[in-house]
């Protein structure tokens, strides 16, 4: 299945986002026309780049206010027409989109309509070229698909036929499923892109808050289906006006967008019917079958480990909190400046031989995931566009498959405790015992600019599922949260990012990861270590606003824990200073099966740390 | 008049948002609860500290779904609202915000309502406090103020008013006039919020875009009067819930908000009435006459002079450039390092003598605007709180009045040419005319976080009205532009921000600031300097979308020019290269009377600049 992407998905010079589409193994682009206009490059020089990327044009777009003109506006919109033609020709595309128009204009008449497409369409047939018509979500009289198919079909003509954009019919629509019925070959483009479901205007929404598909809320999986059951064999191409692509680096944009035609695919079943590249008049079938084949996520069940890297102001302050927690120092890695710690089923790795981190990089390095078939979780992660990262494997080391999240988290996949024969015993048993069971998930802190690429990746590459988001207001700023988990809540992870990119007044570090450890007894382990004061003011605030039991209250203020709960149970809180800025633990408690993560609390604790980091430096 | 700023305006812990209203010189605060349950100090420090700072608890707030609330939870209604005036007593605040219940169990029925906000404000009025109700424009039953008063009435108590908020009235109706009408004593309190004009959800709108008054488009000017007009005497308070002011220097943020404020009240005339401060009983009254007295803005007549900070790399090259447009060196300061330069009625000020800027700091370090009354305009100034400037006057020079403008640019005011004795003539003239008459426009490119303040900032303190404002998209994101102009549209300031802080893949300066040239002969300019190339792409584009006449359509390629229209006339744009990646110089022709700038034709630009300046690199 080919896929392409529209030139304005990108930042940059046109040359910029031409080098950044083949990085990321796009077929194809859609020349977006103020981009072109923009371009120094000359259109047959853009021809041969396009050609010497390994790619291919596949539309040029938008011609806007071309149907519906009034007839003494209509010689105008040839001249403009054929000046677009001329320049497709140097520029070596053959389709041409036309959007329905917008113009105050335009005239309520669908045979008019019908006939100046055909008009155009003749035009571009001269030249070997074809019209694909768009309704536009506010186009000022067509502004469904429906309608426009109707005065495609009336126009009769075979250089025109569709263009259809899911978000143009999703934004307005969930009854899509009547495309399956369309004649595939009049449909000439099929343009992608979600969204997130916003109330507003559908003009602004789509020129700012449009995603990649699989990031936001829209039914890309089924309108795609109907698409490619009505016989459509063109590419799927991406068209996405994004305020915050438009200024990110475009390779790594390029990436998480082909990412999400990826996997997008590999949600889609190719209905039975001719094999897509077919001499003319042949009618050789191909059976039904997955429309490409990408390696279903195998089963998660649980954080095998997490490492930590630590330095010299770190290390020592790490060494003492988990021992406190009861955690014992129980292995050394056999080449690696690598210490396994374990408490209950909980296992993390200092490693204090890394390379420093830069100011503001994440503390927690890797983390590995217990998969039913690690080979299959990384073959899937790797069609995904997954870095893979080397092994650096030593004779006598397990082989723990790897690759790298795009925030440079790198993931290993395991299955068994085979990887702990790396370790050396120390000799030290576990023999403190403090409640902590296992690691109940991690906070991942992303910058502003990456959460949907951050979401994206983590639940096409785990297969995890959404679970709680929200946006809370934090001292500096607002913050948005999602989580994600595996089917049996073993693996957790909780995606957080600023609104906005901070400015200078925020702290350098105003959102530090943190490593969640689950407890069946918060009292036992409260008394085992020091934790951030929380305020009097939450307590006063918490027993005006519930009714818990006396016996809870009081817990809940002499543990000096944040409280949440939901209607499965109830949850408990503590969590320690930040560690060198970059990382904290937590330490919870889930009673009767309570499922969230008290991002709720989050502004307190910030502003608890913020607290503290003042007390500490004073 | 007392000013007033709810805590959740601004960004930090409790403490930072005090610290910066007091700053500001605000009277009073609201406590926005979610900020004081953050807080780490208790409510009886945030009193004392309040009382220090000279602030008073003019509010707290908010205190939800308590009105239609089932019978059944009344009774938990009751008890966190007693609990939270034994925190109000704590904290000495003596009035409570009830906003409309928005919980799904809400009931429907006025007289319960009634019924049970008296009962709440007999709670209140034991403890000598105040209830304030508010309808919020997405209450579940209740969201119009017509609809709250109603109830107030009806509940008819002395310990419960009106609350009255611009955002939740204005985003639902302009007929907001019979607001005169109310008792003016019944109306408890007033909170002003501005806003874009947003087709969107209204709590989405709320939460994340409103803006200080005479930020945005709402009447709040109309509105404000209103309330005054029935007899409202208490503070003008801001309750503005801003994504960018959330997160940015909360004593840079404070001084926005009592600008907007100042600004607004200098609009506001008070009715005659009973006097502010009366003894019971008192009748008292005084006459009408304006609210506040702030100085009116003068009028304005053109830029006496734009001053350009250079140094060892850009003062070689701007000598070079102000040569071959025909500028002479006609004066040199008496005492600093400043070159006057003359071109037509153009005087740009070049000065090597201050401190190099950083990078990214403005080029343009100071402009002279002429005023009927320059005294007047530096008083204007200071009263809306600009920083004013030292005066470092020597004997015989000068005495220009000056202030700085929010984004560092220093701005004088000045009556006639009298300034120009400051300058020794260095004997050259002006010979060579190039078609240069005047300076057109300033461009200010602003951090993306500052564009509402430097919008209030010019519009107030310059009394200058809105022009053109657009978006665009630029090769490296999304652009905002706005333009501000005096009446006669001799002084033109161009404001253009970044959509969002851009990532580390845009070019450092991606917008540098411009100085705008008006030549009455473009060609002759054009003859006389080398501009920065524009592609053929745009002249392709441009002969395919207009229909200009060929002489004009030649005269715009062979002249590498950018061409717009408005329905007034034509505009040419050249422009220069990037000079020390941080100013250009634009030289454009205005024919036939157009009034824009030209904000279409700036990602052509920007683009242009981007392509030669690689070249230039290679």
């Amino acid at each position: 299945m080919r896929t392409s992407i529209a030139t304005v998905c990108l930042s940059g010079t046109l040359e910029d986002r031409l080098d950044a589409a083949a990085g990321a193994g796009f077929d194809g682009v859609e020349i977006f026309e103020n981009d072109l206009v923009a371009s120094v490059s000359s259109p047959e020089a853009i021809r041969q780049r396009v050609a010497d990327l390994g790619l291919r044009i596949d539309l040029y777009q938008p011609f806007r206010d071309a149907e519906g003109a009034p007839p003494e506006r209509f010689a105008t919109v040839e001249r403009r027409f054929r000046a677009k033609l001329d320049l497709m020709a140097r520029l070596g595309a053959d389709t041409v989109l036309i959007c329905s128009s917008v113009a105050p204009d335009t005239v309520d008449d669908d045979a008019l309509a019908a006939a100046q497409l055909r008009r155009l369409a003749e035009m571009a047939d001269e030249r070997g070229m074809r019209i694909a018509y768009e309704a536009l979500a506010w186009g000022r009289f067509v502004s469904t698909w429906e309608h426009s198919w109707e005065i495609v079909r009336h126009a009769e003509h075979p250089a025109l036929g569709l263009c259809l954009d899911s978000f143009h019919v999703l934004s307005r629509t969930d009854a899509y499923g009547k495309i399956a019925g369309l004649p595939g070959d009049r449909i000439f483009f099929l343009q992608l892109a979600d969204a997130p479901r916003l109330d507003m205007d559908v003009l602004q929404w789509s020129r700012h808050h449009r995603l990649f598909p699989l990031q936001g809320r829209l039914d890309l999986a089924g309108f795609t289906q109907s698409v490619l059951d009505a016989g459509y064999r063109g590419p799927l191409s991406l068209e996405v006006f994004n305020d915050v692509f438009r200024q990110a680096d475009p390779h790594r944009t390029a990436v998480d967008a082909r990412r999400s035609l990826i996997a997008l695919a590999g949600t889609l079943t190719r209905p039975a019917g001719p094999s897509e590249t077919r001499p003319a008049g042949s009618r050789e079938t191909r059976p039904a079958g997955p429309c490409e084949t990408l390696t279903p996520a195998p089963a998660l069940d649980g954080i095998a480990f997490v490492e930590l890297g630590v330095d010299a102001e770190t290390g020592p302050e790490l060494d003492n909190l988990l021992r406190a927690l009861g955690f014992a120092h129980t292995g050394q890695h056999r080449s690696k400046a690598v210490q396994l710690w374990e408490q209950g089923s909980a296992r993390i790795l200092l490693n204090s031989g890394a390379p420093r981190p830069a100011e503001g990089e994440a503390a927690i390095r890797a983390f590995a995931l217990e998969s039913t078939d690690p080979a299959a979780s990384a073959r899937r992660a790797a069609e995904l566009l997954a870095e893979p990262l080397p092994r650096r494997r030593r004779q006598s080391e397990a082989d723990l498959t790897a690759v790298s999240a795009p925030d440079g988290t790198e993931i290993f996949f395991c299955r068994g405790d085979y990887w702990l024969d790396d370790f050396l015993p120390t000799g030290e048993t576990r023999t403190r015992e403090t409640g902590i069971t296992a690691i109940d998930h991690l906070s991942l802190a992303q910058p502003f600019d990456r959460y949907d690429e951050a979401a994206l990746f983590y639940r096409s590459v785990l297969g995890l599922t959404d679970d709680e988001a929200g946006e809370f207001a934090a001292p500096f700023g607002l913050v948005r949260t999602l989580a994600v988990r595996n089917a049996n809540r073993r693996v957790r992870l909780a995606l957080s990012v600023p609104l906005l990119r901070r400015g200078d007044w925020a702290p350098a570090v105003p959102h530090p990861q943190s490593l969640t450890l689950l407890t069946d007894d918060l009292a036992r382990t409260a008394a085992a270590l020091e934790t951030v004061p929380i305020p009097g003011n939450y307590y006063d605030d918490l027993d005006a606003r519930t009714d818990l039991p006396p016996e809870l209250r009081d817990t809940v203020r002499k543990l000096g824990a944040l409280y949440d709960s939901d209607e499965h149970g109830q949850y408990l809180q503590l969590f320690t200073p930040v560690l060198g800025h970059r990382v904290f633990i937590e330490i919870v408690q889930r009673i009767g099966g309570y499922r969230g993560y008290g991002f709720a609390n989050d502004p307190v604790r910030m502003a608890a740390h913020r607290a503290q980091r003042l007390v500490s430096r004073a």
